[in-house]
């Protein structure tokens, strides 16, 4: 499958099987984590991952959707603002870094057969207490993980070419 | 190739060939930004590509680096204020869809066998002077697009998996 192909395979996957992932595929998207590239090669990146229904059902309180409840594995993508890169004018790109990691997730994900969904809108506030989390660690993003319960793939709605490039 | 191999084979390439990048490659490597996954699906990019030598030459003033300006191609990532996501807590997704699509576009490119480089080290605020931008674009990175001057894919240097995960 060339690239291309699984940008348009990759989805966002809001149910999923009721089985669990294998443990060697887990690893192997957050392999491709690791692989990313960063600003400085910082690596501003924490993985937790959650396979635990307790500390799961917690942390769903802050995305509190019942498809998301019931996802077999949820990664909590966290950028530590004391490691990551910040330019002479001042930005930080801690969220640059983590979305390059968890792009790779996604995509590892869709190429091993799984499927995720990136979460942005949650309780991040709550999330951080929830997971007693020390204040350098932001959580990014929730990467709920799993083999999707419907395996056809929907059309992506996507602004034109012609919409967003211009040549000079 | 697996995606795994692919985020191995992706690496900063800072020499090109001098020969010209194919339109129909440069395609590839834009669609594969427009089939990037964005918060609510806003889509908040600009993608402003580079093949003049005089608008190249000015731009390559912002990060004054002899390879960078031999770049036979430069992609001008930009993120649109105006329309990316804000969660309910003011956090900006700007950064974070930008960073999905510019993967996206490494990615493809390195699976084209060209290379790419992201450049987020450069002067934003003359950037945005010189291609005169208006206010509500910020340019996220610069990515320099061509053929490896040399194929040798250099060993990666990161973390172990045992630094950047916490099972739960």
């Amino acid at each position: 499958m060339s690239f291309l192909e699984l940008t348009k395979k990759r989805y966002s996957v809001r149910k999923y099987k009721d089985k669990p992932v294998e443990k060697e595929k887990i690893l192997q998207v957050l392999e491709a984590a690791r692989n990313a590239p960063s600003a400085c090669n910082y690596q501003p990146w924490h993985f937790i991952v959650l396979n635990d229904e307790i500390i799961k059902t917690k942390v769903a309180e802050t995305y509190p959707k019942d498809w998301f409840k019931k996802a077999p594995v949820v990664i909590v993508a966290c950028g530590d603002h004391s490691v990551s890169w910040k330019r002479a004018d001042g930005k930080d790109h801690c969220d640059v870094d983590l979305a390059i990691a968890i792009d790779h997730m996604t995509l590892a994900a869709a190429d091993l057969g799984l499927g995720t969904c990136w979460i942005c809108a949650f309780d991040a506030k709550s999330c951080h207490e929830i997971l007693e989390l020390p204040e350098n660690l932001e959580v990014i993003a929730l990467l709920p993980l799993g083999y999707p319960d419907d395996e056809t793939i929907p059309d992506k709605k996507r602004k034109s070419l012609d919409e967003i490039v211009t040549w000079k």
